[in-house]
This record gives C-alpha cells, structure tokens and sequence, in this order.
C-alpha cells in the first residue's frame, strides 16, 4: 500500500487504529441493538474498566461513530447510540467477531506450535 | 458482549487487537497480491520502521496467519506469504481499508466539529 494508492494514508491509518481497536468493536457491536445508557455498556462489555469505557465513547463521538446524549436528571442519565456512519460499520464489526471468535482455536494452535518451535 | 455469549472472550478479544492493528492489515493488504520479500513489504508500506515491520511479521506469523521462508543464500532472503488462514481474513481486510479510505473525509469533518465544540 503506496502514497500514490492512498493519498489520506495517514488519516486512514488512524482511522484503522481506531475501528480495529477492541474495545471499539465492542462497543460499536453492543449498540448495533440499539440506545444503551453509559451504565448498560459497562456490564455489557466483560472486563472494560469504567475509564477505558470513557476513553472508547469520547474517541468514537469524536470520530463521528456514535452520538451521546445527556439528560439533565438527577442522578445523570448519559445515553449512547450509532449515527448513520457508526451503522455503516456494523458488517464490518460483525465480519471481524464473527471471524475472531470462529478462529480462535486455530490461532491458539498456530501460537504453541511457533512457540514451542523456539 | 458477555462471558456467556463468548467464552473466548479474552483470546477473541486479543485476536481482534492483532487483525484490527493498523501494520498488521496493511501487511495482510500487501501480501494479498503474492509472496514478498521484507525488503519489498519496507518499500511497500509507507511509514512502517524497520523494527515495527519486524515486530509485525512476528506477530503474524505466530498467529499462523503469515509463513516465512529463509533461503540460505548471501545475501539472505526472506519470503513471506499468506497461510489459508490469513487468506481468510482477506475480504474483511478489504472491507476496513475501503471503508477508512471512502469515509476519511466524513471522520475528519466529524473530529473537527468535536473539537470545536469544546
């Protein structure tokens, strides 16, 4: 993969760091059902910490992938979603767990054998 | 995303950091097309250091995604290629560098409204 193919190859780059990050993909994968309060996505997601969570929303709210909404009650209500660019990632996300959880095995082989060729 | 849902869970999710690490789909990406040299895999990739590629293709090939072939010859030469495994992840590599690459534009507009929000 070239300049020339790619001229916005860095912004791409980012880009793929971002959608290929793990807690993003979860996070995109639990919303695709639909509006989930801060609360919900920190028990969906087993063995994000409340920070990491935080962390992953702000980076996909600011790259256009979900959208937050805060209602002023008492306690606070925060709830998230995907906006329309977020959606048009949900083949992808389901392509890539769907594949991780189906080769995992395969892989878990392929790493004892490399290591234990060592 | 529960436990319950996946039980390998925590391998699913390493598994996600490896293919969703930007290096490793731009190597998959290159690697698409045949066997390559590193020198040629250096040359290919824009931006990717010496030690990072190196740091990849190990990675990869642990997880029995690339094979490596060292020819006893001087200079040395070392080919890698794609397994049946790591041809498998092509389409959904294809998917994440055609979406980055369409809605670059849409991200970048996305970051700047955030931030100029703030």
């Amino acid at each position: 993969m070239t300049t020339e193919a790619h001229p916005d190859g860095c912004l791409t780059r980012e880009i793929l760091d971002r959608i290929g990050d793990k807690w993003s993909v979860f996070v995109i994968d639990e919303l695709a059902s639909g509006t989930r309060r801060f609360t919900e996505l920190r028990r969906a997601i087993d063995g994000i910490s409340q920070r990491m969570l935080t962390v992953t929303l702000r980076a996909l709210e600011r790259d256009g992938l979900i959208s937050r909404h805060a209602y002023p009650v008492i306690p606070p209500r925060v709830d998230y979603c995907l906006t329309p660019l977020g959606r048009s990632l949900l083949d992808i996300v389901e392509a890539l767990t769907t594949w991780s959880g189906r080769h995992a095995e395969d892989v878990e082989r392929a790493r004892a054998r490399y290591d234990g060729n060592r």
